[in-house]
Parts: C-alpha cells; structure tokens; sequence
C-alpha cells in the first residue's frame, strides 16, 4: 500500500496534481430521492510511488458511532493539456472510469463508464467536482442511478491533516 | 486507510473468505507476447472493516532495484452458493468487474467487463486463479490484450507475512 510519504521524487507528470497530495479528513452530507438524507465523517488519502499517477483511497463513517459506509479506491492519472483520467473501484460493486479537466486546483470529471456486478444497484453516470484551497478541498458527486437523473448526491468538506 | 487488523467482528458473509485475510509477500513471473519476461516482487493485502466484502490492495516491484512496476485496488464481494464478485482499479488507466466461483481455498474468476480511459491500452478480457494452501497463495492471472488472445500473463507464489 505505500500509503506514507515515499521517499521517491514526484514524477513529473503528477505535478499538476501536487496540491492534493496528503490526508485529508471532515464531514459530508449525502441526498438522493431513493433514500434518506445523511451526515458522514470522511477521510481522504492521496498519495504517489513516483509514477505518472496519484493513488487515492478513501472511506466514510456514520457521525453517530463511527460505523463504516462506504470506501472506494483507484487512481488519477494527469494527461497533456489538463486532461485527467479517474479510475475507481467501490464496494458497492462498481468500478468507474472518469475523464475530465483540470484548470488551477478545480477538477471537473464525468464517468465515460461505470461498470457493475451482477448483484450491484443500477448506476449509469457519475460526475465528480473537486476543489482545493490551500488545506481545504470540497467536492460535489452527483449520480444518475436506480433511474434517477443525474442529479447531487454527495457534497463533503474536508481539511488536510496530513 | 485501516490496513489494520480491526477491532470489528468479521460479517458473516465473509467469513467464506476468511482465508485471504492478512498481507502476503513472495515473487511472480510476468509474461507476454509484446513484452519482454520479467520477474516482480509482490506485496498483497486482504483486509476488512466488518462489512460483506474484503478490501484488497496489491503492489509489485522491480526485483534488481525495487523500484514500484505495477499497483491495483480493489473489492471482493462473497455471494451465496459460492459466487464471488470483484471489482478492481488500476493505475495503468483500466477497471475490471470479474465473477467467477469459489470452491474450497480455489478463486476463479473471470472478467465480464474491462473498462479503460481514453488513453489506456486495450485489455479485452482478464481472468483471475486464487490459490491458497494455509499460507502460501499462489495465483495466475490471464489476459487478453492488444491484440492478444486470452493467454497466461502473470504468476506468483506469495507467503502469508502478517
């Protein structure tokens, strides 16, 4: 897993992306009209072994006694011209692969597919926002699933603790 | 990411997996008809957070320099009558949904979708043999890839190390 600071150098195609390097850690509220609203803790890690792409894992909690939701884990992958390619495995049984832009510390991804189980929910689409200032990064998820539109699903809040 | 042994009791569903938990270290064999054979170093974890699947996550080496060649992560989810589900994502840009069927300690899976960004190589097809005997973990990955019919690529002997 590698997961601490490598001693390796940052390769140079992962720079772009150096500002969301480390742990990051807060509170998340999720919606969807098939379900109830909720609140989640979350931590979020971002981390590289010296190759062209950032590994990211990351896991939420109900606020209430700290029981685990959901996790998922994959890799950013930065191309020419502010292109970035997402890949992500969930729990859930879906995987996604995400493509989009990245312009100053705003990315802006779409699912160009999400793949499924045969025991998994439906999900046709997912988009992912992802901002950084400084030690601050917020995303938005939105999902089009269980034949719901694509609409917000999840918007979290989260500090650099590490 | 809690790698860790945790303090949460194992849920029932997995218990049929019980035998994967706990990190794994050996070397593999990697071959294909694009490529020059190599030799890898691999580090593999199975870990769980008391829900119905095992998180996974898998590391390899150059053997001459320890330099990191290749990394997945990923998701099995146990079924009834002996049907496993996994999900994976990788770095070189692919994600991978694969079923198949456990028998005894014996994994063998299939994909039934290989996803990959824009800039990805083409894999068409990956199939996966686990093999544990206490604590040695033997497997043979298979692939079907630019071109490429599906054909034995990767093989590893790996010993339970915690």
């Amino acid at each position: 897993m590698s997961t601490g600071a490598p001693s390796v150098a940052l390769h140079p195609d992962v720079a772009v992306l150096e500002f969301l390097l480390g742990t990051w850690v807060g509170e998340g509220q999720g919606h969807y009209p098939t379900i109830n609203a909720f609140g989640y803790g979350e931590e979020v890690r971002f981390w590289h072994v010296g190759k062209p792409f950032l590994a990211y894992s990351q896991r939420t909690w109900a606020l209430e006694d700290g029981k685990p939701l959901h996790g998922e884990a994959g890799y950013w992958r930065p191309k020419p011209d502010g292109v970035v390619e997402l890949v992500i495995a969930m729990p859930t049984g879906h995987v996604e692969v995400e493509e989009g832009t990245l312009e100053g510390t705003t990315l802006s991804l779409a699912s160009r597919l999400v793949g499924a189980t045969s025991t998994a929910k439906a999900v046709t689409a997912i988009t992912r926002r992802v901002q950084v200032d400084d030690d601050v990064l917020h995303y938005v998820m939105s999902m089009a699933a269980v034949g719901a539109p694509l609409q917000e699903h999840l918007t979290a809040e989260l500090r650099r603790v590490a």
